[in-house]
């Protein structure tokens, strides 16, 4: 098999054969590289662009020139994540080592949901609350904890609110890493449990999550936090290439071919971008033929910072100081990547979009009644959102459609507690269940 | 492929081919059998004998004679419980009409709660949190729902007090079949909200669940329940068999290999005959080697009738009239399959052994702590009995040992919030970190 030598770098020549170049041996990952202004940097706990500040990505050589051999070598992995190693920054033994194998989750084919909005093209759910901590973050999270382990780093951090924290504890748990792991303090009591139980630290901080994020940049530059792999600080471009395995799954899952249309969660718009990233992959690689695929973004109303700029047709996307949402998930109200988020959607000719919070909740009990799904306040968003732009006509229904589900209703239950009720109570008789009139 | 007759049956011969001489298509199931007195029935919703009142269960034609052939069939199947078809009474093309597709959840190599546990012959956790709605019973649903399809039934029921309730109401919506599920009045919040989500009728029944079963047997009997399918009464032996999966699923992920040894949770007792079942199938069709292999039973001590038996030396299961446990979904205090259990556990060299509240709290910490596995309180009463009959030397650590977790931390948030706490709260600052003593 041919390697895309995507550019030269400066590593020692004779690690090469195992490590592409690289003396970390992260499979086809070579080198970081600058989104912005494209400078190398050597593979490393680095996430900023010392050039130009601008976020590393990572920088690959790609296994090109054989694509029906990856096909088919992709086809006879494991049932998880991991049978897209050759094209992720990971060694290639990764599924040896102790982690949470996460992905390779379902894509519902949502037949009853697709006649409710009258889609006649395929609608499809990609249901990622089936990883092992329920919610999409167990992919990245995996993808830090094998840059931590090539770098050395012995202590598995971040900051969150909730997803992030179960799924880093978990994962560290699972490797046999400390974790140290950063919250507001009160956090909903779920929320808090999912973040202690895998019994590494957890540390409450007294302050809202920008103040959270705020300390642990700062600890990240002190020696007090030498050895310490933040996944979504010092390790985020790997961490970030975990969403691309959900483009690769959405693909292999669709019978190797791109979706028409996707519709996808905003918080950092980081996943997003990562999909786009692995679709135009999997087209370079000829794993999928080359047609148009549109990308749509969804926020919550309360926290629309990337939907508003997108509205009024620019790229400054101006931040929200004070989320209101139920959509907690989604609540970064000065997101990252925003910019990139509204450049692919005009790419694409897809939209950005948002919906409020009881929208929000009529979405999750569709996805619930329709298809036996529950979601978090976050599929409530994409689901109702891709219901608002079918209607707008911003979304084609004759065309196949994927939304993402990204977590578990089980986690947002106050959503939908105050309308998931009893439909009747009754005393143990016929007679009374005859007067119910439910038979 | 040969076909192993099991015995002759009384249906039409002429839809022998396709259904196995029943009228209905479901795979290689050709009759009801009873447990107790061997007696056969058609294949319908019947579950009682009508000659001795015993229970009925499926009876099949298994495909022998080529187990290579099948083995590799098996594994060119569909990453769900779907891939053993043809060892289960569905129609062939099961995965294709719409359910869930629970199953082929990870078989964790569990080394590093294996290494406290003083384990040295191989411990793996079966971690059945993972299907769609994060417990086992999603297969025994998928398996009913596929029964309720082929009889023409057009209303899903159970009554449950949790698990269940939520794996029916969704299998429900995925199908496009009405649900009705019965609770008892005044459950917690979170399982009534995941009951009712799916939109189907949720009838709560004041009174306690023996006071909701009564009911169920009544309304099955009345012509007010024509039509309906309740997964655990009158699909009961079709439900039932879904558990088989989790012994061929645990063999294949040895890689067609028996366990030594493992460690079950006894609510009724119908999973750990199942499971039973299940392995000694895989031996009859060559799919493992014949070799000895223990079953052991777990309980709550809070509500533990088959382990009390079993200590005793008797057969007779007395029922527990009020249990008192955290492991709410194992109180049944009159165990149907109880009996069966015990002979089981004789029978293998297995035992049947109990753990109190606090045990079943430490050894969901553990599992959290050394795998990053968030079990259910079930999940804790299994590997707190593991912990118990290794430290009395009726479980070999030096054997290859499998523990069920059968359900999610999520959903019994209560038995870890206590403890499952922030280590520090702090001010965001360097100092105060340094202060706390974390780094």
């Amino acid at each position: 098999m041919a390697v895309q030598t995507v550019a030269a770098d400066s590593t020692t020549p004779d690690a090469a054969e195992k490590t592409g170049g690289s003396p970390f041996d992260l499979g086809a990952a070579v080198a970081l590289s600058c989104r912005e202004c494209g400078t190398r940097t050597p593979l490393g706990p680095s996430f900023v662009c010392l050039e130009c500040f601008g976020p590393l990505e990572v920088a690959y050589e790609l296994p090109t020139g054989d694509p029906e051999g990856l096909r088919k070598r992709i086809e006879a992995g494991p049932a998880s994540m991991w049978r897209y190693a050759p094209l992720l920054p990971v060694p290639a033994d990764v599924a040896d080592k102790p982690n949470l194998n996460p992905g390779f989750t379902q894509l519902v084919k949502a037949d009853r949901l697709a006649a409710e909005l009258g889609v006649t093209g395929g609608l499809y759910v990609k249901d990622d609350s089936g990883n092992p901590t329920h919610s999409f973050k167990d992919r990245p999270v995996a993808i830090a904890l094998e840059a931590a382990r090539a770098f050395g780093l012995t202590t598995l951090s971040c900051s969150s609110t909730g997803n992030l924290a179960g799924a880093v504890g978990a994962a560290a748990s699972r490797a046999g890493l400390r974790s140290c792991v950063f919250i507001p303090d009160g956090l909903e009591q779920s929320k808090v449990v999912m973040a202690a139980v895998y019994g590494g630290e957890l540390v409450a901080i007294n302050g809202t999550y920008d103040d959270v994020n705020r300390f642990c940049s700062e600890l990240i530059g002190d020696p007090l936090g030498e050895g310490w792999g933040f996944t979504n600080v010092n390790l985020r471009p790997f961490y970030a290439e975990g969403s691309k395995s959900l483009a690769y799954e959405i693909c292999e899952q669709l019978g190797w071919r791109l979706p028409d249309q996707i519709v996808i969660p905003v918080a950092s718009g980081c996943q997003l971008v990562k999909i786009d990233k692995g679709l135009r992959e999997l087209i370079r690689l000829g794993l999928v033929e080359d047609r148009p695929f549109r990308i749509f973004a969804a926020q919550a109303e309360g926290c629309s910072p990337v939907s508003r700029a997108f509205k009024e047709g620019t790229d400054a996307v101006r931040p929200v100081k004070k989320p209101d949402t139920i959509a907690k998930s989604l609540a970064i109200g000065d997101p990252a990547d925003g910019p990139y988020v509204i450049d692919i959607c005009r790419r694409t000719g897809g939209a950005v979009e948002d919906v409020d919070d009881a929208q929000i909740v009529d979405a999750i009990q569709l996805l619930a009644r329709t298809e036996g799904v529950f979601a978090e306040t976050a599929g409530g968003v994409t689901l109702g959102v891709t219901r608002k732009l079918i209607e707008a006509g911003a979304l084609d229904p004759t065309l196949t459609t994927v939304v993402l589900n990204t977590g578990d209703g089980l986690k947002t239950l106050d959503a939908v507690a105050p309308t998931a009720r009893p439909t009747a109570l009754i005393r143990p008789s016929l007679d009374a269940f005859r007067a119910a009139g439910l038979a």
